[in-house]
């Protein structure tokens, strides 16, 4: 049997290491993928740590996968091999749930999530369900198409279903992974994009992505700025701080909704009062399913949007991560196979 | 210069008295009503306790007034002496703020709230602007017109515009003035209605009210309760509990999504990860309009929803006020003047 | 290996012949349904004339079958042998067109619908695909459960997406096998509910139905008439007349919406001028996917709808089919094993 | 009392002539404003031929106006002297119809629109209510404004209203006044932007205002190609052409829609199966209230969208207005009083 060569975590708390696997085999529905890259995301955490039961150790981390379909499994219609694919957090619906059902396929009650129920990326291959595959449009390259399939899905499709419309006020909060790329999708969009992060030093930075105004959270209050602009129609609020997303509230427009997509420690905190004479929402929004990444994917290439990424070769992969956790990735870590 | 008889407020924190005022006369824009009736309501406290600055003191309060027009200002169309009509706590907008253009009335900047920013219904008589009026159809009396102008439409347009489906699960959190309206509304309205309060002794009225679900939120876990039923698609939070409202988050469905109408004294708390994985949503919603005012007593007598009264003569209404605070209303308190 | 009675169209226009068959096998995410019941459709004149190109022949008709699940296929997760289900219209999608990975089923491109691109419930037992399932409430017959896998889910599904909030005007256009159920179901779902149709004999069977207001278009100008009630906020067209949907768009009221279900031979004519100013939408309605179906026979059960049917056993396939093109129906012929 | 110029139209069918008017005085909640601009619109023809009734004749036609506000009437609230604002198609709505009072404002059904029902902007001087006033931006001349207020205003609300999000493929049919401000519109809302048009000349023209495809539909099936695309989500149909908007729709994609602005003397024609198995849907639109206008300008000065325009003195009314009924304007003219 073939070997590969992957990065796997051998249980909850344990560092990476770099081993030799046999190349899986694609079951009924399945595919397998030659990895070509795959993106480092604060979610891979979970499996790190183990912070979730139910994790089949020793597991290959990686849910921002790009590359090639190598092997067709039974029964997989529309997929052909050496199509240029991808997979990202979505990683397949079972089909038969109540959400599925109704279409409602990110709400997968037995979602496969790649790297946190199934090995993912991490590799030189891996098995994925048709269900979760992305099409990878031409013009883009593997280690570009590696964090959008996360990062990027998950700020575009939140950005796109807001109810903002062109021309309305919207606001990023945070300018990391995600919110580096939200930036660029809301210019993209027509909206009025505020971006809000600490330091006077990310002004520069924000315009170049797009940014209409940069507001400066730790010089002022930035909810008064917001209010300033008539309130934002839509805040999508990226970073992991559940203080910052609740003091943000203030800063929604009549009808404006705040979008979380980032995951803080402490729970958010709302006043009654915040959210009912100004008809306020608050609403949750995970990332999206295959066909969103690759509607996310086409929209990058049609308007240009890129991610910012640091390429480091898959046996650093623990280097990369430890990048990434202590905030000094510009602005996402994406691992290369070689292939 | 005619006297009529008014219960007013001296100054914050003074007793309600009862006196003699002067009727007064509409200005542009505006009618005056023959008051038949008056609601009272919790927000009261807002002017009876000064809790809000600007009030204008001594203050008339009473935002669910119906009556009769008496007399007709300069410059109102479309509304004749004579005709029955009620005030809420939408008491007229100006008509050239953002969310008046933008056709968001009830978000009006300049709202004119009844007995908060001017003189309201705890009187014999009372002037309000043309834009804050609600026709009375002819089968609804006032006693029972009076409480639907603010717990009626606050319920009756909270659902409808909540995005549930017919068929679908709608729980309504507590069952006092707004509850008790809620529950009736939803189940005419088609959703599988579900009432949450605390007591086994509810179960039954809650039946009465329509409801075919009770759930006994001091016995049993309400959101576990509505997991077994496939997750609410709206919940309806009327009570003054921040407590009760987050705890219920849980049993929102796929896609849910909660609507506050009322108003704890303590910060209402969500997990990001009780919201992003199912896209459910947290969302604030003012009472209505004057036209949804007019819809919700047509709804009313459609569908033959009443709300539950104690009527008291306008002199008592120190008395039915401490009824209501004391929670011993059942379920609404409604000041007639005789007329 | 086993027979089974059926009942088959040989050829296009052919007539229905009650035939000795294999019992059919179910192949992978396929079940095999002892049929105790199957509806009667205008739609089976499709098979039956042969009005589409690629139809199977010989072929069995029928697509509103409500049975018993007798025998698991390969790969079907969820479902258990003895459990009581159905299959409408849709009776089943492929998962991997564009339409099913956006998660909106009943617009898969590969739709599979029974007697139409598989043999469907004219029979004592018929295969179908997991995905086109419906589960029967215990408290709905297998007869009462046919006709709303078609006429049933199609006029509920429209309704409850229609836009329309409870206590709007609703016109149902036509009083046949659809109509006498969307009447039904608009006054469930709290709409102020008019029927359309001719003559004034249908006044009292309408009323009986649950509408408010009946409207004669024989002898009254239908669209004038729905004005004077403010105008319609959805006109539910399930008549196969274009000239009589054409004409009503009139009666629409600002930001109405006319919901097409109905199919006439000749094409709809709009002026653009009854669309502009009022912002009104004319729009198709396909039926629904099989979660729809579901919600629709327990809403049904919620609410006390039923279709009113004539039952016929199997063997009379012809005479029922007869009946129901002669329009004869009353509303909507149930063919039985005796299953 | 003051004179000014003004080109009037005596009767319908008259020329237009060029005469001296006294200076209007405002009424209560009017202003009077300085005129700078006019665009010069195919509605215009309704008061220079009397299509409608009630005109009150003679008239001054022009409802793109743009200048600045000189005398404020009685009871004005939030506007100065001194501000430049403009005037479209919506020139005012009554406040107390019930699309009013529903918030529909550009559904009042006593719309006041210059140059109809009172004189518009083809003179130096006319008088608005305020509640049809738009603020102009500091960086729009008046000449670039005037076309916005009903060209722009028209295009720009039905498309960021269409449901269409960005990504998806937007057709814009025509590529005239509206058209070509159409197309801009949706290139930087970030929608795949097809224009449609007859010839081969116009393709580079397209791809120049931001089209990422043209389809030239003398030569090809537009339909068709459109198909080949995906479909459209959404279709704007600009032209005045009731057969080629009926054609299109065809090109839809599932769940799209065709929004019509265009009006053709015959009337829409459409398949119900065009409309059904794919949930497509026809909607009219008119162009917007004041701050949609507002909202247009504000997104063309962000966006940087201009209408092409060809400016003559206002003297010269009436070969301006002939060049464009002659479709030889490129592709709007813009009148002038040298204010």
């Amino acid at each position: 049997m073939a070997k590969m060569r992957a990065v796997q975590v051998a249980q909850p708390g344990a560092p990476f290491e770099l081993v030799e696997r046999d190349v899986p085999e694609p079951g009924y529905g399945e595919v397998r993928i030659k990895v070509q890259a795959c993106g480092v995301c604060h979610s891979d955490a979970i499996a790190k740590e183990g912070w979730v039961p139910g994790i089949p150790y020793p597991i290959i981390p990686g849910h921002e996968v790009a590359g090639v379909i190598e092997v067709l499994g039974e029964g997989v219609i529309g997929w052909d091999v050496g199509t240029r694919v991808g997979v990202g957090w979505f990683g397949g619906n079972c089909g038969h749930c109540e959400p599925c059902r109704r279409g409602q396929l990110i709400n997968c009650q037995n979602i496969k999530i790649p790297g946190l129920n199934f090995d993912g990326g991490y590799a030189e291959a891996m098995v994925a369900p048709a269900s979760g595959l992305v099409r990878i449009p031409d013009d883009l390259s593997a280690e570009d198409a590696a964090p959008l399939l996360c990062a990027g899905v998950t700020t575009y499709n939140a950005l796109r279903q807001s109810g903002a419309e062109p021309g309305d006020v919207v606001a990023v909060l945070g300018l990391g992974g995600l919110g580096h790329l939200g930036v660029q999708f809301a210019a993209k969009m027509g909206f009025r994009t505020v971006a809000i992060a600490r330091g006077p030093d990310k002004a520069e930075f924000a315009k170049k992505l797009g940014a209409h105004v940069y507001i400066d959270s730790a010089a002022e209050d930035a909810a008064a700025e917001l209010a300033k602009l008539g309130g934002a129609k839509t805040i999508l609020a990226t970073v992991p701080n559940s203080q910052a997303m609740s003091q943000l509230v203030a800063g929604l427009a009549v009808r404006g909704v705040m979008v979380i997509v980032g995951v803080g420690s402490e729970p958010l905190q709302f006043s009654a009062m915040d959210l009912i004479p100004a008809n306020r929402t608050i609403k949750g929004h995970p990332s999206g399913a295959s066909i969103d990444s690759e509607d996310t994917l086409n929209f990058s290439v049609l308007t240009e949007v890129r991610p910012m990424i640091e390429v480091m070769p898959l046996e650093e992969a623990a280097a990369a991560y430890d990048k990434m956790m202590a905030a000094k990735a510009r602005f996402r870590m994406v691992l290369t196979t070689g292939a």
